[in-house]
């Protein structure tokens, strides 16, 4: 997969180091089974290029910058480079001065938010990282969307691995909500509104209507608002309800990224705190399997992908190398 | 109410100083319609002062540092005094590295989270900030509480105020769960578990389950352990499944205090930033009024209230007075 979509990117204008890492960052999450961003939106990505709303020669330039501050301008460039760009920088800061803040404007969907969750974990480092989207989830008590899902991200590196939170403020993201629709199922808890305003497990009504559930009602509403306020203001960028609302030519989105380095600040080491919490969280009763850190799952699906193969959609698949 | 709560607190062993913040971080949450965490816990502050869970006479110790990133020992100091304090070296660092972050172990209930997100606000720099807990919130797929609801902070400053987010991992606090269950009131959505493993909105049934639902299900699940993973390794004190479980001896929390002071950056302001996505939030189509902003409630109540007097619990108010 990953030899395939380096020759795709090569053909299309990406200097040899740029679509190397691009290709992994596709390959990686397919691989890691986040297949709807990795090589299920290849295809879209594609289109954003031909189109002309990623700019496949852009690279992030820095604008501005205050200690362990940073505004950078990702110029439309590809959006997983540019994060992967902006969290090498943080990571760098997190290094030198035991945190850093890089905040990026003009840039566009970086695909699977988690990937700059374990670049991070693997330097080593704590990571904060989230990003803006076009306005697709109604603010808690409004019957149209004005704010983004906005995924957000946090990672802890491991002795085996990393812990990698990686969500979106709404309770299943419009991927999710096709998904369900299309195996026939009903989502396992409330996702939305139908078009009569009545909640609903139904997917396919609540793609009807474009009012998906925020997580925790009001308190995932104020959350996706409060981290738009900080990307928009840190960035200089585009807030939320300023990005376009066409999903092709969704760009112009604003991301920040934070690490963190306690490793000089003096016992514990992080990976025994982790190690701690980990064991007493799968030692919890349950009524069926042990609970799972965030990631866990991911690290499963990985093992068994690689051991395997990754799965892929036939029809997907022959698109893109037919690219 | 604030002269009341300084002369108990001055006879109790605070400095003037000390008595004074303390005296009106209890007032000022009172005031703003938070009085589960100002004047109604007040008394429970005071026990766990006599029974020696919290000392009076400690201030907070620094650590440990690296660059922007400080650990501190909180000794059991009162831990409002303790996190206020915090965020103020937190902004300090801001306003001279462009962000900062302290954590803080040892350290005691912070009263009303929300506080320290008006604190830097009004300092004109952004916040976040959070706490562990007690075991109180079962991981999603566990029947037994193992994670803490550890609040979280978001906060900005605005011209008129502050936008600022104060949201535990639980749906519902054992507070909010209890209120309902006085008043006889359903909760407006649902809030966890009967002690038979139904999902259900009777608030006196979860209280008995100690089932409280996390914010989003899975997805809150994850963020309170990764707040609890950086709380814990950046201050190197305890995790929340490390804390006493018994309410009047929950005590050796850690915190952490994030500030951000982007005004060296350049245009945009921050304020206009906030103006404009708070703008386009009012202008939601509702079925209702309006959706608010974070905190936005919070001002219209503290100023019906420093207009007619905080609304107040005449025996909690009584056996304070008379303390």
């Amino acid at each position: 997969m990953y030899g395939v979509l380096v020759r795709v990117l090569a053909r299309t204008g990406f200097s040899p180091e740029r679509a190397a890492l691009c290709a992994r960052l596709f390959a990686d999450a397919s691989r890691d089974g986040v297949a709807t961003h990795g090589l299920n939106r290849f295809p879209r990505f594609m289109e954003m290029i031909r189109i002309g709303v990623i700019d496949v020669e852009a690279s992030p330039v820095r604008i501005s910058g205050a200690g362990v501050l940073e505004r950078w301008d990702g110029r439309r460039g590809p959006g997983n480079l540019n994060a992967h760009h902006c969290m090498d920088v943080a990571i760098g800061l997190s290094k030198r001065h035991g945190a850093g803040c890089v905040a990026i404007s003009n840039t566009n969907h970086w695909m699977r938010g988690g990937s700059y969750g374990w670049q991070a974990a693997e330097a080593g480092v704590v990571a904060i990282c989230w990003t803006n989207t076009l306005a697709n989830l109604p603010p808690w008590g409004a019957t149209a969307p004005r704010l983004g899902n906005n995924p957000l991200v946090i990672a802890a590196p491991r002795a085996d691995g990393a812990i990698v939170l990686d969500m979106a403020m709404s309770q299943f993201s419009f991927g999710a909500l096709e998904s369900y629709r299309r195996r026939g199922e009903p989502l396992p808890v409330d996702g939305g509104y139908d078009v009569n305003g009545r909640v609903t497990r139904d997917a396919g009504a609540i793609e009807a209507s474009r009012r998906p559930l925020p997580i925790g009602f009001w308190k995932g509403s104020g959350l996706s608002l409060m981290l738009d306020v900080m990307a928009a203001a840190f960035s200089g960028g585009r807030a939320a309800h300023e990005i376009e609302r066409d999903p092709l030519r969704e760009t112009d989105l604003s991301q920040v990224f934070l690490a963190f380095d306690p490793s000089a600040l003096g016992p514990p080491h992080m990976a025994d705190v982790v190690e701690r919490i980990v064991e007493d969280l799968h030692a919890a009763p349950a009524d069926g399997a042990p609970p799972k850190y965030p990631g866990e799952r991911t690290l499963e699906t990985r093992r068994r992908n690689l051991a395997d193969g990754i799965p892929v959609d036939p029809d997907i698949w022959h698109f893109v190398a037919g690219l």
